[in-house]
């Protein structure tokens, strides 16, 4: 596709022949072939989870040609990107960063602003920059992946001496599932407490370094790209630096691109378990999380366990139509049950994992067995207790850091099969997740869809990931999930409860429950955009950020 | 004294009418009796650590009167403190904020402009607003101290449950102490990382709360102040909230006046035994810091353990005099193995815990102790093996919570005892150890000091803290520790080593160390401050952040 064609989409109050120049003069930073104009619908390709388009979201719960790009660029260095920037401030271009393009089930690369300039950094910015194996740590680019990280451990003969956290598929970014605060499931799971020090070019097009990174490095001994002898030497070891700590600012923000950024690694921890317990009835997901309250908060659960409804780990088996010739209507609790029943798995599933030396796990899982086994017909299971496609030997994997692609299964439940996740935060209460269940739940069957989904348990709340498995094909089944997703939005904030994380179609909607005191936080996030942004070109819109440029209520959903 | 008294010290560029109208206008906001106008330098009483002045440093390296107040006011309530950010917009007055004053070794409770009015917050606003026991975390208003917190705890009978994690000393604000990112030593020892959620005066003086407590509560079923059964529930669970992560712009800077904090509590761990470990000779910090970093980075130790120098624990347990007739000159090396000998305790001696049922203690001692087993001549102590007035009787406490004041003595090794912290941050490693050890008792040893230091080992750092004790009622010998924490400062620089926290006097030296990309971090800070707080009325110049409305020049020190 010729940089000179016309795109499908341009930004707002940007003519194609503005367009056009801002483009010619990207030809002059970065190489025409790392270039490609959205020229057409009929490019629109929505591959797979291993060839993710760049151009718009695949799974598009809206038209598909409505969150897309007007260009993609793969700027193969940080001045190239730095370039980049400075040309969008002259011409009013709006960019949207991403890593890898695989944010799946909330937009995937595509922008937020129809007609942005997506700006894919990871195609050639995916170096593993360092490991540093005594100080367990590793700077990386927006392009390594979780997969990618794994094997390069491997291919050094580290991956013994360090484990890396993975979320459910291990093809995401690590630099870009920890900017949206993704979880994983080892005792490193929140990936944003265990960054440490980002580089970042400012929408002005200058670069910063965070935390320590901002003593600068000993010219005259520099060598090393990163750290050397008589240089910088704490920039991964101690994230907070001196003044304000401005990290958390380009996390789920578009106040800047990051381009590399430090990750703590877990030391092998000397011996690992995984487990699985199942819980018979419904009704126990409400005794389960109150007996994991005080085991989380003790760290007698050392990690990020998951409990999950039958109908995920089913869906991993197998689609819809394996269970039911009824594709159009939810599965009662009787076919639940059966389900249940015919793989073996409770209504409810819990996989966790205990850490350590033997003496030191057994310990742990006497106290955890001793705690679960109040509920009445719970049963546990090691790897070796199961046979087959069962998802513990998924989860044992997922659990000691190494990736997987499994999971993408449950996409499938539906033929042409897409997906949303909408992530409430909880309480860890079981009053909260019977209740925040029972809200959810109910909502997926009046739209016609089985509710699937997870509680991550967290440090003092569990995420829950409500997965909205639609037929991207069926503009009806588009329709009901995009009416799900905002519906539960409002029902949640009734009950007191915010997201996380979202899609970009929701990010408005979100945004605007997180009102306490007249929108203080969002005036707040205003001048701070404005202030670093002046001219509005990084990722307007973003997590319901609108730069003054911009008027929000012309691009409402 | 009148409110109608002229003040020692005025801010720049503020005549005294100007001021007398701006304490008029407070008077109809707030109660007189709750401002105090600084009005003589005969006022300026050092105080106790217990009684600390608001006035000004009692730990004074420069004149007394330089880092002075020329009020101090007593707000009641949040909207009074708004009310107070109102008027010094109006009047451009600068603030001070100030939890308790007893950021001791960093400027107390004083302004770094000379001139500003402090807003002492702790005096009335010194509330415990809840404690959770099941998600175990407390909401605290500026006032609380650890040693109120721990009270607070005792007398509800919650003490057995939730324990707090507490500095050396215990009359600090858990707030003051959290927001200037400051330590302890249980497994909570990292304050800032164990906050969630925060309410903020803005420099605007309006109020914002983070992270989950952006969440409006629900107006129909409102009634508890902070949460209520339908409202919002996840405030002091997950500290994120939804786009981007604020909180940390309100850490060591002057964007804001927190008016309230959540701190994550640990739940009893079931178990706890503390011990000393003791390295005859000065050198095996080299082989000691070596074997602490696999240690700490796989969790066989669990917390927050300090290396300290035998000078800090023999000032502990009398002032110099009583251990050398010369208290010109530094102790030779000879006199500290001699003091070492007497007080039974190694050059260095290393103080932690186990947490946990006994039969996880028992794993995790005999690592340790096989670990440091490899150094020559070490010896193990449980605090049942040491008798008196042994350091670690008070270290059992400090390591499990318990707040002591014990520590204090250490302030008083010359007359007139006054101190300085300088707060390097450090790698996990014999080698960086041992070089800084040499480059600041190098630099002691010139200002005629004796070395007193310690290290406190983080995740992948070391927070290395080295204690300046100088006797504040000669000039001389203040004259030296300020010569020697800016040649400190400079000579760390040097080696890419940068400090965590500092003195008011130092801070612009220190911000001017963390200049990379031809000071991209200050910019940036600025661009921030000035935004967010236009008049640059709020603690212009902390952590070397001034507003434009100040040339930093005439401040330099």
């Amino acid at each position: 596709m010729s940089t000179g064609s016309r795109p499908l989409a341009l930004p707002p109050n940007v003519s194609h022949d503005a367009f056009s120049r801002f483009i010619s003069a990207c030809e002059e930073i970065i190489d025409r072939r790392n270039i490609h104009i959205v020229a057409s619908k009929e490019e629109l390709a929505d591959g797979s989870y291993y060839e993710p388009p760049r151009t718009h979201d695949p799974h598009h719960v809206v038209e598909q040609d409505y969150f897309v790009a007007s260009a993609v660029m793969n700027p193969r260095s940080v001045s190239e990107v730095q370039g980049l920037v400075q040309l969008a401030n002259r011409y009013r271009i709006p960019l949207w960063p991403t890593s890898i393009g695989r944010n799946s089930g909330y937009g995937g690369a595509a922008p937020r602003m129809r007609g942005s300039v997506v700006i894919d950094l990871g195609k050639h910015m995916n170096q593993v920059l360092e490991v540093n194996v005594d100080a367990a740590y590793a700077v990386v680019e927006p392009g390594v992946t979780f997969a990618g990280l794994y094997e390069y451990l491997v291919k050094s003969g580290l991956s013994d001496k360090l484990w890396i956290d993975v979320p459910d598929i291990g093809g995401g970014s690590v630099m870009g599932n920890t900017l949206e605060r993704g979880v994983g499931y080892t005792p490193y799971g929140d990936h944003w407490m265990m960054h440490c020090g980002m580089e970042v070019i400012l929408p002005s097009g200058e670069l910063l370094r965070t935390g320590m990174g901002a003593l600068p490095q000993n010219p005259r001994t520099s060598a090393h790209p990163i750290h050397e002898e008589a240089g910088n030497k704490c920039w991964q070891l101690f994230p907070y630096g001196f003044g304000p700590y401005n990290d958390g600012l380009f996390s789920q923000s578009n106040l800047g691109i990051v381009t590399k950024i430090g990750m703590w690694l877990m030391p092998n921890p000397g011996g690992f378990q995984a487990y699985q317990i199942s819980l018979p009835r419904d009704e126990d997901l409400h005794q389960a999380v109150d007996i994991i309250r005080p085991l989380r908060l003790q760290m007698i659960i050392q990690n990020v366990p998951t409990l999950r409804h039958i109908l995920l780990d089913a869906a991993m088996l197998g689609s819809k139509t394996d269970y039911t010739p009824d594709t159009e209507k939810p599965l009662n609790e009787g076919e639940l049950d059966a389900i249940a029943k015919k793989l073996n798995l409770g209504r409810w599933n819990f996989y966790g994992a205990l850490y350590g030396p033997e003496a030191i796990r057994n310990v742990l899982w006497s106290q955890i067995k001793q705690a679960f086994s109040s509920i009445k017909g719970v049963q546990f299971f090691f790897p070796e207790d199961v046979k087959g496609n069962h998802l513990l030997h998924i989860r044992a994997k997922t659990l000691q850091g190494i990736p997987t692609f499994d999971e993408l299964r449950w996409v499938d439940w539906l033929p042409n099969g897409a997906h949303l996740f909408f992530s409430p935060i909880s309480k860890i209460s079981g009053d909260d997740a019977m209740l925040q269940y029972k809200v959810t739940k109910k909502r997926c069957v009046e739209a016609g869809l089985d509710f699937m989904g997870a509680f991550a348990i967290g440090m003092r709340e569990m995420h829950h990931i409500v997965c909205i498995a639609f037929n991207r094909g069926d503009p009806e089944s588009k329709r009901k999930a995009h009416w799900l997703i905002k519906t539960l939005i409002a029902d949640c904030a009734e009950h007191g409860w915010g997201e996380y994380r979202t899609h970009l179609a929701l990010m408005d909607q979100i945004a605007e429950t997180y009102n306490w005191n007249h929108n203080a936080l969002m005036r707040f996030n205003e001048t701070v955009k404005n202030a670093l942004d002046p001219n509005g070109i990084l990722a307007p819109g973003k997590n319901g950020v609108w730069p003054a440029s911009y008027d929000r209520r012309l691009y409402k959903l």
